[in-house]
């Protein structure tokens, strides 16, 4: 399992993370990167992340062995069609998507007659941080990997995808695009724009100065996700945006619910409430769900 | 500025870190304990936070010159009542209680012509962690605190008291009770309920195992609060509850929007709301509505 050549396309945090692995590893010869930001590419260039940076993804992947698309996706159906003329047979495409259902559309109009050679992957690996200058060779290390294969994949491919994510420190598990864009959107995509609502909520008033002045350290740990990246952001809540919303209804009710126990100050209730979720969130520190 | 005697009624994080801060300081000659925990007090005693420990919030306070109450709101009342009888008259009284206005209510009722003697005062340094066995000596370091006086406070008592903590490392302001109540509904009581709202969602599910079991470190850091004492924001959350239903109201509404825009999947509205809050957050962690 080892590569001669590598095509990082999109060299941010999770790109440049994969491709500082790669190195560190020594699983792959040469690693070119592409992206739409110069200043970036050359950032993942100083970093020794990338040993080669392109502006296009087609020249990028042209004779390349291993690719990986780590863009936002809304882009992925251009660039799947921008490196399907150049992809060589033999060539093994993964992506880092956070959404799985639309970049498999996207992939299967992209890439057409060759989408079995596309091993469909999301590692759980975000942060605030974005770019190349974020990246880190450990970023994946315990981190989880979900992979959801196609039914044109080969055994091999798919597993040659998991090897690689171990490689890097990942647990790799498996399942259908549509289980994983439910999964996310609960426990990943809601609290992103739960975060960004609140901020947007008290940055919007007229006493936002006063407001933000005495938010605490629960306020900036609740918020760390409003500093992800917004295109990023962008792009999944509209390509996941059924689930998205079959997830805000129902913590919209749940909201409703809490609304009504204030409005009697029913104090049992609220306890109970707040005892029990305290209870499920230690069961799960302590790893009672892995 | 240095007490023969205090008594923390509550030495729990914030009671517990108080002593220790005394302590340190040399602010105060002997310091006195009392709480319905006896297991708790021992471990304040293990760690030096107080000097003995009463069950008893009277007997605690006979002979002091400080007292700080560090108990959930909703016992404030019941503790005026108990400490009224045996407070000297130049004893001064504080708290650490995470609403005001009913804190000032409870006050009246249970002090009567003593309240004058009471200096409400609330700390931000609430943490996930509780009990004695969490106190901190540093906690209150950069830390606000904010004061709402009495028109029956001496000014020089509210200063001592600003001085107490000021030589704790806390920054200290002032507000009305009602405008303290408005802007922590909004800052810190709100993002509370919304992240026990989020565990409570996911734990009550048929499938909660799988959804934790994919939840990664933005959900951690959205949680983390999720984990604070039940006890503590049950009192908060009667005791606000018109701050805070308005508050909740508020970021329904909000929220509501937000799924329009996802319906209409309106990507530049979504990368606007997103690209602005990231922003304002940054213009927060830079310090500038310090």
């Amino acid at each position: 399992m080892v590569f001669a050549k590598a095509a990082i396309v999109g060299v941010g945090l999770i790109g440049g993370s994969f491709a500082l692995g790669l190195k560190e590893k020594k699983l792959c010869g040469r690693v070119v990167g592409a992206g739409r930001s110069a200043a970036n590419l050359k950032v993942a260039m100083d970093l020794g992340a990338i040993d080669a940076a392109e502006a296009d993804a087609g020249a990028a992947v042209k004779g390349a062995d291993l690719v990986l698309i780590a863009a936002p996706v809304a882009q992925f159906e251009k660039i799947f069609l921008a490196i399907q003329p150049v992809l060589a047979p033999e060539c093994l495409v993964m992506d880092a998507g956070s959404t799985k259902r639309d970049v498999v559309a996207a992939a299967r109009r992209g890439l057409g007659g060759r989408v079995g050679q596309f091993v469909p992957a999301h590692p759980i690996a975000g942060a605030e941080k974005s770019g190349a200058a974020a990246a880190d060779a450990g970023l994946f290390r315990g981190r989880r990997l979900v992979l959801t294969p196609l039914k044109e994949n080969k055994e091999k491919d798919v597993q040659t995808v998991a090897d690689l994510w171990v490689a890097l420190g990942a647990r790799v598990s498996r399942m259908t695009p549509e289980e994983h864009d439910g999964v996310f959107a609960a426990v990943s995509h809601l609290p992103h724009l739960l975060a960004y609502a609140l901020v947007n909520d008290i940055s919007t008033r007229a006493d936002a100065a006063q407001l933000f002045g005495y938010a605490g350290g629960g306020f900036r740990d609740f918020t760390r996700i409003a500093s992800s990246h917004p295109e990023m952001w962008r792009d999944i809540c509209t390509a996941n945006n059924d689930q998205l919303l079959q997830e805000l209804a129902r913590y919209s009710a749940e909201l409703a619910r809490i609304g009504e126990l204030l409005q009697t100050r029913d104090a049992p209730a609220l306890e109970k409430l707040f005892t029990d979720a305290r209870a499920a969130r230690q069961r799960w520190l302590d790893g009672d769900y892995e």
